[in-house]
């Protein structure tokens, strides 16, 4: 995967979580996915299609999902009901429509969020992907940022 | 959802099965999803974007999903391993694929399958889309594929 394709989702996710959430994430060092996956306990997923083709998938502990939810309705969830389940939906939404738009030769298109909850979840990309996750870290708690572009 | 966008994705279905795996499916009423969420072991998930925006997600047990591996891979797997994850993927890329044929005047592209595991986990679309159900049984197990589309 183009490391120039990185620098877009990175900032994204920085802006959105301030200005959203008044929530400051601190970047830990991205790496190429290789099958092992952070235990999280949320996550929302949404697909990328134009001149390459991909997904992007925010990953949350639960004490991250809730404050974030929190921050966007302003009050307190108590559980990861269908509030925090759309709350992060529209931060994933966020986050790639703010990067596309700073990767206006590709002329992405994005699809609808849907966010995967359970225990232990696991997604995985194609094969032929090599998808880059971007770790977090923030008061809350822990959130990562994977992001894999192939050719369309 | 308009009910002339569920056909193309359930006739996918029935084809891609039949071509691939040499498996016939048979349909069960299609239903709105309201939350409730069968407990499948193995999910392939895509976006698709154009003059609607959208999700498809093929759910499938665990006998069905390594008996559809072997299908595609000539060898039994014994657990849900890469090899599975992979032609669980490959199955939904072709579903909607075909689909997306079927709907040319919604100009849709897809992007990259991604591959959901983890026993009892759930994917939610967003509240403003309900989704359609499509409940399939083959001679290996239970199998579903799930349609969102909403406004571009």
């Amino acid at each position: 995967m183009n490391v120039e394709h990185i620098n877009p989702f990175l900032s994204a996710t920085v802006t959105v979580f301030r200005t959203m959430l008044k929530c400051e994430l601190v970047r830990g060092q991205p790496f190429l996915k290789n099958g092992t996956q952070p235990p999280f306990d949320i996550s929302g997923i949404i697909g990328l299609s134009g001149a390459a083709k991909g997904t992007v998938v925010l990953s949350l502990c639960r004490e991250s999902a809730l404050r974030a939810a929190e921050a966007m309705l302003g009050q307190a969830p108590s559980s990861i009901d269908a509030d925090v389940r759309d709350a992060v939906g529209e931060l994933t939404n966020m986050i790639a429509g703010s990067a596309k738009a700073k990767l206006e030769h590709l002329n992405l298109s994005v699809s609808l969020p849907s966010v995967i909850t359970g225990k232990g979840h696991c997604i995985d990309f194609p094969r032929s992907i090599t998808p880059v996750c971007i770790p977090f870290d923030c008061p809350w708690g822990m959130v990562a940022v994977e992001v894999g572009l192939g050719p369309a």
